[in-house]
């Protein structure tokens, strides 16, 4: 009956939740041993002006917007989210 | 920079906590499109008289020992751990 | 001086909350013996698209409503709340 | 499907998890609406070198002991555990 | 690389936020010995609904305004935040 | 009435929980302006087969030990501790 945070930067589309919660419950259930319908998962989404890495914020350190191409992830192409 | 927590029953061996840090942030990475180093995972175990369901304490329920045989996963075989 | 957090489905009203922090409170005081105003609630709301169960958002599951009569206690008659 | 986390001074016994267990989800079935079986309670227990409050550790502010006599609830005779 | 979750009432402006996560860092930085660029600090804002003391959500106890003057610090001076 | 949750890798002496405590408390309260004693702090200890980053335990990345020199704060001379 494992129970699962996961906090994240607000702003992500439904769609990324769904395909999130599918793979993530996918992987402890094949890992961990247990029933599928006992995970539980939870996302706690948070402003960047309530999230701060090395003392500062991350509105700050990121600017306002969300996922702004090619600030996160950069050669890697696998996107831009940092949250 | 998600920061995941999985709680989860006591008593799971080094191999299967090493195996799902992996799986899961494999899920989180492709999923929600963060960066492999970024993601953070805390497994947080509880002793069978720490966790209750419906008002019963998992010790009174499933006994004191750790994924006793058949006890919750039954037909699919998929193994026997419940929390 | 126990901090009791209590994760729920959003969208309960004040009144609902104002009877559940004074019953869970009663029931803390009485069966762990601390003071009363020692003893600290938290209410965590989610959002129907930020819960998911066996792998499944609650918004595909049960809908966006909140509450739809008879989809959880059933027979009970208790009330339709599910998260 | 409420989660409920109850952060408390370690050292009670199982009887008293087992009360609180029951009493708190009686408290949550009644006032919140949902069914019984789908409450989950967790226990967070902590020493009192892990537990700090107005910038003191409960070690130093209460002695290592747990729940010596009449320093929490005093003539409240309710007992004296203070976590 | 701790994880620092703080839990405080609803409603402080982007100044003190700043303040606070370079404050807190600094200490945890000095005191714990870790990385300043490892330390990540996430703010939990609480609506005064949503939070209880002795069994009292504040919106009953504060009312629903936020800091008004004088109730919490007192003469300390200090200001009047109470969460 | 702040209620911070500090999650560090296990190990830290007495002296350092009870200097960090400290230390913290006085940043909330000089920055979020509350009153010192109803600062909560809570410390969450990890072992490094509970802490995973890059889907990698930190047991496997850092060793069994905790806080070997030099492999966390390096030439900052700061120290070594790394969770």
């Amino acid at each position: 009956m494992p129970v699962i945070t996961i906090r994240i930067g607000k702003g992500r589309p439904i769609e990324t939740k769904r395909a999130a919660a599918q793979a993530i419950t996918d992987a402890v259930v094949s890992t961990l041993g247990v029933r599928r319908e006992w995970v539980t998962i939870l996302f706690d989404e948070y402003d960047r002006e309530n999230w701060a890495t090395g003392g500062e914020l991350h509105v700050d350190k990121f600017g306002p917007g969300f996922g702004a191409a090619g600030t996160e992830t950069g050669a890697s192409g696998r996107g831009s989210h940092e949250q």
